[in-house]
């Protein structure tokens, strides 16, 4: 995220309305494929040039047209010339930093958001922004990244029997907002086991490892929270638009993403209470491990200071000392060194110390 | 609640609108009563099939069907295409992690929320997701489980004497919000003596069970929180309907649940606040007893440590050390080893040390 | 307030519109007084039964009836026949653990809140559920207990000289308001008088049951939070009523105890700002009385580990040490003795540790 | 501020509309003062009686009358007679414990605030309540005290080339809000400055008067706070008035005093804030001087320990002890003496803990 | 910030309306220049006096002036009277206090704000105010310093090659306010950093100087949150201006900055809650460092004690001690030197203290 910040930096200097690629992704060759339906037909093709659009965009049928990679800002300014896009919503096209939202164009509405999946092998969430522009019956997605994450809608789209088949472009924004949304209730699921095990552990042995782990945990959720909350305010606007794309059969649908969303918000929120309870059983943890350690000098020098003492006296070298020379006063003392432990150790075994 | 993110995690790859029962209650056997009734007949019995329903739906009485256990997916959707259910709300009917909400349809209400209750034994709240339809003369509700939270109501509608008898549809969808409701009560009850409980011991003798006990009832004041909160909206929406389902004259009944959602919010919230209390004190009382543990440490070495080095000094084995041969000499140093510890108990106690 | 929820929870199993008493005051002996007055006239008599009532209902004078002790069930109902008033509304009176509310009803408007007292001797604040129904010539109280609380007001309204004898119902109505909202200022009072001399106490001698002190406090401005904020909303709906029955001459009136409520609010939430602040000071006061202990420990210990060990040199029983046998070894051991503690004390000293 | 509540609380007993005079400033002779301007004349007079009043009401010229000090009921009442004024109003004006507010009469506006002063000598805040009357050219003020803060504007009206002479009576209520509240930014400063200096004592030397500090202007803040934060929505809903007492040319100025309260409110929580980050600095530092006495401790007794129980060896009197009559033991055990401390030394500087 | 209250403080006296530089920075020479450009024109100039503006004011061309430094009162004054400023707008103009804000008056629109840029070096970030006011055609900017902001926009408008030739004084504003927002962005990465290096010294070696370096971040945080969010108000109220100086084709580039500005606000938000993440993590280092030195106190005292208490026992002169003149008493006393640590070692490696 702080290189987020660096690069909106870097373009601070420059005007507005230039386009260039602001991300961190700049390894992936850019690629466009395209999925067109309708009730009875569907087919599906990589994209070559722009031009191979062109007679799609004012077709009866559904086109959903898919641009992995956003490095070659050539090819995004030509499909905004095509679509007839505002510069600046190519622009924060090309921008990865954007916050979430959504905007009515005239001829067109604008879809931002980020979609959250996590990196194999340990927890780092990866955020992947992915733009939409839905027109009438037609649907434009830019990605950042080439990853699988829309492939079983396609598969769906292509298998002949799904309902989306007979739907506009609206329901298929809806599917896609629903297939982003619920691949964040994975996230959580990981969350949601890394503080049960975090407790496990703190309670065993807290470590200050214990809490890197919850401070990075609590940073993540900040993080994931800035990605979804602004998702509440843009899933219910989309069905307050006066736009005639969406649909009014669509708005329901719509809605049971919000439902997700603020399901999602409300785990996140609980899930940072939680922590903060973690954080206070961490700390206490520590302290009651010095508390013991405490107690065990206590006891140690408690026991042992009157003993070496009483040993100090008698090693004393006056002239008059007339217990030296009794015959069982060293026996006696013997006696002692073995009661005064036990006495200390029933008086602290009350007091409820050991 | 980890486990219900996990479910929908698994659902999450699926196409909307796919019927899966979603929830982790599957060793229901299925079953369905129907209780119909008018200001002189009432009538209770099992149904087996979905035909056996039909016929009540358009009829002038009051007919009140329940279906209990979600697992038979085929039973659920052809009640929802006998009583025309939009496929989402089948689908949330079916997936038992919904937020509580409450949507109109054409033709009906659909309102789901969570019916809590405590397991028996120990303190561990159960979550038991009921979705209502309401329709002219007609109310459906879905529960989870084949608990008897209804049977005082069947009871008091089979019992002629009962005044919800001359009411419609609307009055009853009231009574089983405030049946539900109202068993959160005992809910909170049982919140309430747990941080008495707690509160007591943690004065007397703070362990890191305490603890663990506060951060368990904080956590489950988050669940129970998430559970109840959004009833408020719900409530509050329900007499603003303009569904003519919900006659005018329950508004006031509405009314009265939201009051009661309120006043459980309110304690929650209270309940929350006194946790956090109750984590202050335990700080305290550790840290407390911590003190006092010092406090004996300190009296003791600082008692013992000058008094054995005097001993120490009258150990040491110089030829000209005139005291090793004054005949009162160690008496005198007895003496000292007496007044010096009460001197210094004097001194703590003044301290208030001691 | 948990027995209130027990009691909520116990009638849980009812039939809603049951009217039962739910209170934790039962042995007030019910008792009616009734005063009727017009600009002329001023009665004020004890009512034996409800029938004595009736021809006051609609008389052109204002009647003022109260009813003191809640247990008798059979009383209220059939007041509440005479006037016509809704179940649910009868049934809020008798619940005495309503939160307080505002409700316009045809012919009668209904209010409910919360009487504070403080119990004499020790610091406990008494709730008493006060509730009003105003109708066009009549008010109607009915409170749980019959302390003495509208004593004064009854004085004034026997007195012929004060002006709310030319008033109507809904002056006499903002005068029963004003006289339970000015007495919460005495609670008020109190606390700040509370929390003054805590801090006092924790200044000069931090203990355990300071904090618990504090921990009462704060639990107390929390219930007390609870039933006055609920006041806010309830005063500025009154003037905002559709009903004739409050007068717009009355609107300032309650808005100026709209305003008393709004001040007491405000100094709720400074006292909970400046309890939290005295748990600063305490946790504060005991880690600094911790410390100082310490340092003594430290003191006491650095001075004479050092000593105690020059004095296990020369105890030592090596057959070659020239130093026993020096004239002045043992003499200047002590000058050294001396010297070596008030070295440190001067060195504590300016670190500052002493 | 205590005391105000029992002053309201002494009340608590009275008929509303009864005149009594409740505050702090008894002992202030009570005095009236009256300015009349207009574009080419302005004349100043102290004035005795009401009735030097009556002829400059409805005069064209704008007048402005101040009265200091609020014991004297009866003239206060009096004046109320002769401008009409509410009788609940008047009560607000004695009663010096008013929440800011703005009303809106038939013929007259009423404003009440505070005017914060500091004492001089030390840090402490003062309140003074003033209440304001606007009517069309005649504007009353009634300050508790005699103190001068309005002669600077006294000053400015009577040197005739200030541009207020050309303006009405909404001009003039402006100036003097405008005054009252720039007076407030004095009190901010102050704070700040106490905040600086208490920062720099307690990074030095944590003492518990820093702590004191810190919860007394904590305190502080509470109670400003409390008086200024009404006073957004009072100077927000004057320019939004009906009344034609305000001209739309003045709203602007309003506008701009609320400005100014907008910034002391944000000032005000920025101060919370920093306090708040003290008292994280003084709990850290003394926690860490803890720290530092634990470590010289630490030193102390782990270096003298093992040396004290070498020499305790060699002060057994065993028989069979070969190194006792050895030649250069007892100078090796010297070297011994000197190179454990070093290597501890050592050892305790690569931990970092010296 | 502490200086401006001063500052403001000192004008508390003036009368309102009265024209003086409240502001820092007093040692800049004043100087204007003006860009005028058309579509196919630019012309740059510096500006000697009033007059050489006012043929611009009303021409075709667009204008932008820039007075950079306030001290000449004089100067602003002249150019508010050209351009028929409300006294009020040039009074806040030279006020370089102000609260950002947004004013529409009748034939221009006020804006104000702060520019925020790092001091080289080291961190600490300065405020700038900067005043616009927009008129048709023309543009004013005032700014308290002569640095170099506004070059790169110049540069542009010089070149001709640049969309912004063709628009009027409102996408002027745009690009000047776009450029005062971005260059925000820089302040935010280093703060970024700064967290980031502070975590990583906290975790290895956390002083008292990391303590500072948190709490001056969160300072220097509370105040740049307070000079930017109330842009966001600002920036959402022009594009809802009824005024026609702000055309509708430009409100979308006023969305776009509200945009960066709420990434900034919640950039902020976070940046406090991974502050208050880091004092946690103090805390706990500080704590945990305090633990590792009790715990090899703990150590060497509970191993040495015993064995000094053993060595103080064969020290002690009875004349009846066998074991004293026992052959191998010595040799295994040694012995028991060396296992007992030993065993002691082993003990607190099992209990995780070592």
């Amino acid at each position: 995220m702080a290189e987020s910040l660096t690069n909106t930096a870097q373009k601070a200097g420059m005007s507005p309305g230039t386009l260039v690629h602001v991300g961190s992704v700049h390894d992936i060759e850019p690629a466009m494929w395209l999925i067109d339906y309708s009730k009875d037909n569907v087919e599906k093709r990589a994209i070559a040039s722009v031009d191979d659009i062109r007679h799609h965009i004012d077709s009866d049928t559904v086109t959903w047209l898919t641009i992995e990679g956003l490095s070659n800002v050539t090819l995004i300014e030509s499909v905004g010339q095509l679509l007839n896009i505002h510069p600046l919503v190519l622009e924060d096209i090309l921008n990865t930093h954007q916050r979430p939202k959504f905007e009515e164009h005239d001829s067109y509405l604008y879809i931002v958001l980020k979609r959250l999946s996590l990196e194999s092998g340990h927890f780092a969430v990866n955020y992947e922004q992915i733009s939409i522009l839905v027109r009438d019956n037609f649907v434009v997605t830019f990605k950042e990244n080439n990853d699988e994450i829309f492939t079983p809608l396609q598969q769906r789209l292509m298998n002949g029997k799904w309902r989306i088949r007979n739907q506009g472009a609206d329901y298929l924004t809806y599917t896609i907002l629903d297939t982003i949304v619920d691949g964040m209730f994975i996230i959580l699921d990981s969350i949601d086991e890394n503080i049960e095990s975090t407790e496990e552990t703190l309670l065993s042995n807290p470590t200050t490892e214990s809490l890197a782990t919850i401070q990075r945990l609590k940073r993540e959720l900040i993080y994931i929270r800035k990605a979804i909350s602004p998702l509440r305010d843009l899933l219910s606007a989309i069905p307050r638009t006066d736009s005639s794309i969406i649909g009014e059969k669509t708005h329901l649908y719509f809605s049971d993403v919000h439902d997700h969303v603020l399901r999602i918000t409300e785990s996140i929120d609980s899930h940072r209470d939680m922590l903060t309870g973690l954080l206070d059983i961490y700390i206490s943890s520590v302290s009651n491990r010095m508390n013991e350690i405490m107690k065990v000098l206590t006891v140690f020098a408690s026991i042992f200071i009157p003993l070496t003492f009483i040993a100090g006296i008698y090693g004393m070298n006056f002239e008059y000392m007339p217990e030296l020379s009794w015959r069982w006063a060293y026996p006696a003392l013997w006696l002692l060194f073995v009661l005064i432990p036990i006495a200390l150790i029933i008086y602290f075994k009350r007091k409820k110390w050991l």
